[in-house]
């Protein structure tokens, strides 16, 4: 795996974690299941020891990278790649791929997002090393989550025959789909959920960027002769800003063919609400999955996070998220945790840049 | 009414409001309904002008002398009482009862607690008229609430013949009754709410209390003395911790013969927990009774308390109670808010006096 670099995409703001999550403290630097790391941290220790930290590059937000570095004091600096603004995904892992590329040109770049919880460790290592192979010879893979439920919350990848063992072709990207679809997604067996990590050498990449996405493809190489030059930062405030804002999914693997996926079975969780941080709490007898100093009365079913010096008092509820930051207050039914998006919408509107 | 003194007992707790109230702002000293006063200045003022301050006497525990003379800065100093210990109404009529006669051996007691609210103030005062009359003939008098409900929280009074307009005898006192037998007393018209407000001169109680609580009357005699003779302060703290922890309902109203009664109707809730607050706060077009940074998404029927600073978000959840005071948070089910004194129960037992 010496050739092979992590690329942690580090970008996103985790709005549904609200009021836990802020623009400064975006969900991949919370520690929401209560296994005292950060999800960034997480993401980084299960790479090692095949992908060390010094081929691990993490790209995120200007406002974030202090918070990163501290998060990751093993990743070298320089291996934190700062976004002036964020344009979706293919800009930020063609950038990665550039960066690669640059020290080694027979890299390949091992994506995956910086917010998402593996239970089985051993076993997504397994699975990375199948697809690096197969990355190695050239070809675009991507990992494929056995679905356990119909969800219809996550796109999914209809698979082909067996390339060789573990690997599958891919016949096609599918958008998410209504209830009745899942289902029978669920039934077929050969449909699994795009978890939203790939594996591809940075010469693949930027081949298929320049292919499907020209125009990203020459501000890139506007921003890889810099990066030769020594001048990066000046041209990439410049030119990152004007790259079209286009996900990896849409811009380049959905238009793209011969395309590999790696159906796995690690624990997979996206981790996509307090609900799911609920669900994948420890819980006391009464089924409450508590932070802090609480006292529950006749409560179950309960997520409560409370700051230190804080006592939460519950009396008489269930299936409620309550989470405090001493700033703010959430109180949400668990099952509409959804909705808590709906609050920063509000905060947004009213400007309240304090709380977001 | 120039011989008329009220006595305002504030030496309650209101655990119920918990965590707004604690020993050191318990119930009487907070503004439960948003009306801009705390409920002793309420009480204080609806008793104006006919009882001016400089005859109101307000009984309060050591702890919260400061906060009520803050509170009540129109009230003379002096007449604050301070407890050295709780020890229930007997004790603490009785001794105001040795203030007032040695201020005016003529003064007649208005007794009422510094806790309830009276929304028709008019009414109340033509009430307190009436009763006073009564008191400054020799008589024990009580108002008895004109129940609108088969109330169970409260004891009862049946009332007998007509003694004169708006005066009527009592035939008993009657303790909490089960829900049934409080069916019965709506029915029957001629049962009212102890509301625990009475009226006689200082030589009539404290003749009772001789008769039927001799002990409490040694005392109370002692620390008469000790007044006359400028050294109140020393013989109240030797003696009154030793004083009979009695209600002044059963050690001296029911036994006593001649009690008259006066059925009242001016709107008078006792406040006994958030549920009553919330009933009385002016609410939203979601009939959300909010105080302070408050958003609420698809949320009814709550009331909210967050305190300055403090941005709560409420999500799709229904009929709560929700209260921040910095250093507690209480999130209840508002049908369920007399359960709060469970939470005040826990933290009794864990020792944190930080907290109640």
């Amino acid at each position: 795996m010496d050739h092979t670099y992590a690329v942690i995409m580090a970008g996103g703001v985790g709005a549904r974690f609200w009021p836990a999550s802020r623009a400064k403290s975006p969900k991949q630097l919370l520690d929401l299941t209560g296994g005292g790391r950060t999800m960034i941290a997480a993401t980084l220790d299960r790479l090692g020891p095949d992908i060390p930290p010094e081929r691990v590059i993490v790209v995120t937000g200007a406002i974030t990278v202090e918070a990163v570095a501290r998060a990751l004091p093993e990743l070298p600096r320089e291996n934190i790649l700062a976004e002036p603004v964020g344009r979706n995904t293919a800009p930020c892992i063609g950038w990665a791929a550039v960066h690669v590329r640059q020290r080694d040109p027979e890299g390949v770049l091992a994506v995956m997002p910086s917010d998402h919880l593996v239970a089985d460790v051993d076993t997504f290592k397994a699975s990375v090393k199948t697809a690096v192979a197969s990355a190695r010879d050239g070809a675009m893979v991507t990992f494929g989550i056995n679905p356990d439920r119909p969800e219809t919350g996550f796109g999914y990848i209809e698979m082909g025959g067996l390339v060789k063992p573990g690997v599958r072709e891919v016949e096609r990207f599918v958008e998410k789909p209504d209830l009745a679809t899942a289902k029978k997604y669920l039934e077929a067996g050969n449909f699994t959920w795009n978890s939203g990590m790939f594996f591809f050498s940075a010469d693949r990449i930027l081949d298929e960027i320049g292919r499907q996405m020209p125009d990203l493809k020459r501000g890139l190489d506007k921003i890889g002769e810099a990066l030769a030059a020594g001048r990066e930062t000046e041209v990439l405030q410049k030119v990152f800003p004007g790259l079209p804002a286009t996900s990896i999914d849409y811009g380049v693997m959905e238009g793209a063919t011969g395309i590999l996926c790696v159906p796995v079975d690690f624990g997979w969780s996206d981790l996509g609400s307090w609900e799911a941080a609920y669900e994948l709490s420890d819980k006391d007898d009464a089924a409450n999955a508590i932070e802090g100093d609480v006292i529950p009365v006749g409560s179950t079913g309960c997520l409560v996070r409370a700051p230190a010096g804080k006592l939460v008092a519950l009396v008489d509820v269930e299936d409620l998220v309550v989470v405090d930051t001493g700033d703010a207050l959430l109180v949400c039914k668990r099952d509409r945790a959804q909705d808590v998006k709906k609050v920063v919408e509000a905060l947004r509107s009213r400007d309240r840049k304090d709380l977001l």
